[in-house]
């Protein structure tokens, strides 16, 4: 998506390897307009498809999955919540995933009252790099027998690998951004 | 709003004293046509205004203000994030909150970078009881040299005081919901 594209270009920020900072439009100020044109491309990419939920998780995601359902007939949104322990009953699907960001674990939970058979979902989220946050969404798809319709990402950064992980194991993956390469602040898309 | 006390009535759980959950439309799964009628009903409401920015914060906030922004012009929606350290340097105002329902202290940050002199606000949250986390975002606008021209919230609990807090500062709040008594799974609205 050539708009979002040229907004990374022109607000990230770039801080040593691997660090794109979107701050000014995606992760602290959201341009809703932005999102709103993000959720349109996900509807056309995914048109046909019968999905009934958008997934998503705290705290980035909601935003834009919230805005991206309006291009679905408003679908309802559940957002996974990052727990501190994963001693949280029996209410919960759960599952782990490492933040290369934050340098920690987090215990990712989804209430199995919001998640079931029958379910055909669209995770949507605004960053795909190793993949770890995705691989726990889909695990949680998983147990809770839902089907992955898909999955719709802001800004993949293809050479960390995680998006071949995803997409290895038959998933669909639509990125909007897919980053080649950065080198300091200079940024090659696919 | 007819449609969310109805809702509340309908969906809302009521767990011991003063504790009412939303998971099944506001704060874990979220119902996107709802949260748009709220955006739709505050646009209504202050009408007129010179607002230009939306503030929230994490996580359950997001949706909503995103969603209102709509109804604003596609407004930029900037939310305050819960940090684990005050220690952040000095691109970020913080303001103090105590959590009643975790039982934890969060510091809140905004970015410099995102609020300023100006900048005229329209906080948007989904709880309004004791006030804490509303009074760290008022605290961090004033900080900020930023207008609050006012606070839209979901579902008030009028009987903590949460709210003649922030009305006694001069600050106009409107709530969509207002509870004025909650008793085991009775509920009285104002």
């Amino acid at each position: 998506m050539k708009q979002l594209e040229e907004r990374i270009k022109k607000d990230g920020v770039f801080l040593g390897k691997d660090i794109l900072k979107v701050d000014s439009f995606l992760n602290h100020q959201i341009d809703v307009a932005l999102i709103d044109e993000m959720g349109k491309e996900w509807a056309r990419l995914f048109e046909g498809e019968k999905i009934n939920k958008i997934l998503t998780i705290e705290a980035s995601g909601i935003g834009i999955a919230c805005i991206a359902s309006r291009h679905f007939g408003n679908l309802p949104v559940v957002f996974a919540k990052k727990s501190k322990t994963s001693n949280i009953g029996d209410d919960f699907y759960t599952a782990r995933a490492y933040s290369f960001t934050h340098g920690n674990v987090n215990d990712i939970i989804v209430s199995k009252k919001y998640l079931g058979e029958g379910d055909c979902v669209l995770i949507i989220d605004d960053f795909l790099a190793n993949g770890e946050a995705l691989l726990a969404l889909t695990s949680i798809c998983k147990d809770a027998g839902a089907k992955v319709a898909g999955v719709g990402i802001a800004i993949e950064k293809n050479y960390q690998g995680g998006g071949d992980k995803i997409r290895s194991m038959g998933i669909r993956v639509e990125s909007l951004a897919k980053i080649k390469r950065m080198e300091g602040a200079e940024i090659e898309f696919i």
